[in-house]
């Protein structure tokens, strides 16, 4: 069996994009404008949902590395701009714990869902900004999982403050207009049988 | 800013290993065995964590793809052996969803973490195959995150089939030399200071 390695590629238009938005940014609503605006573009030019993400310096602002939602288009139900933007940000900082160096933050145009919520925890960032909620991504019928009842005090606990609603208006809108185009909803297909038919 | 992709490469020794192994396994222990197996390989190699993970085909067995954890070689926390199984098996079948084609199980060396669970949902596997308990997995230092209390139920919920304990002893053997040697416990530092140092 050949072994390929895996490849998440990012759209065409992302580089062009970032050259555009600059490299540094304000705090909060600055940085969230980004991540809005590349969930915006991914539906625009249909390169992926309606989700983006950006990993900065938290004091200096710097962006590292920016994300949007690849499952569909690369094949990898994994491929949440969460996870993407924050795998870049490690692999431009040469290290999988983004806490080893200045402190690091992700902005994502929606909250997590179950598996990014872990990924976040892994990564090493210390803030996670937030736009639109997950009760948003699920009113046009994005599944976000089995989260803890009190995920952002879950993730308290674990050293990365959680701050939500920044732009909230501006993030539900990119999901509205996603929707209203017929964008697919990609939830894994929830066969009726039982897992019992699944005799080897 | 350059957009490159997102590369997650596989360890030289995996395709000979493969090769090796042969493409139909029977089902359980069979299966279970290839998954410890590679997560020995890849801490006898100083490849990766103590984890192996594969997709294989319910009905028939047959081997779509093999993964281990790459998280520091990589530079990505989110190469667990699961997402990283997951994945090439999503770009071998050429679709984000594995419930689209013949039934699918991710085998796994080790209980997936809180990231694993959400990935697993996610993929459109339909059954779960376990060896070491999360707690054999804590037990040598590896935080799993913050799990559903009961989370077998809350998959099964959702249409995953959960079976534990296959070949435990073995895989746990493996997370006791990966200790014995040294291996780095990798979870993210955890610096002492409140999230309210960030200020931006």
């Amino acid at each position: 069996m050949a072994t390929p390695p895996l490849i998440i590629l990012l759209p065409d238009w992302l580089e062009g994009f970032l050259a555009e938005a600059g490299e540094v940014f304000g705090a909060g609503a600055d940085r969230m404008r980004l991540a809005v605006g590349l969930a915006r573009r991914n539906v625009e030019e249909a390169t992926g949902g309606p989700f983006g993400a950006a990993v900065f310096e938290v004091a200096t602002g710097r962006l590292i590395a920016a994300g949007v939602n690849r499952v569909e288009a690369c094949r990898c139900s994994a491929a949440h701009a969460e996870v993407v933007a924050l795998s870049l940000a490690q692999q431009a900082r040469g290290h999988h714990d983004l806490s080893a160096g200045a402190a690091c933050e992700l902005v994502t145009s929606a909250e997590p869902c179950a598996m990014c919520l872990g990924a976040v925890h892994w990564s090493g960032v210390r803030r996670l900004l937030c736009g639109a909620r997950d009760e948003d991504a699920r009113a046009v019928g994005f599944d976000e999982g089995d989260k803890p009842p009190d995920w952002p005090a879950a993730l308290g606990r674990r050293g990365v403050e959680v701050v939500r609603d920044c732009l909230r208006d501006e993030a539900r809108a990119v999901l509205a207009e996603y929707a209203r185009r017929g964008g697919a909803i990609y939830n894994p297909a929830r066969a009726g049988g039982s897992a019992r038919d699944l005799d080897a």
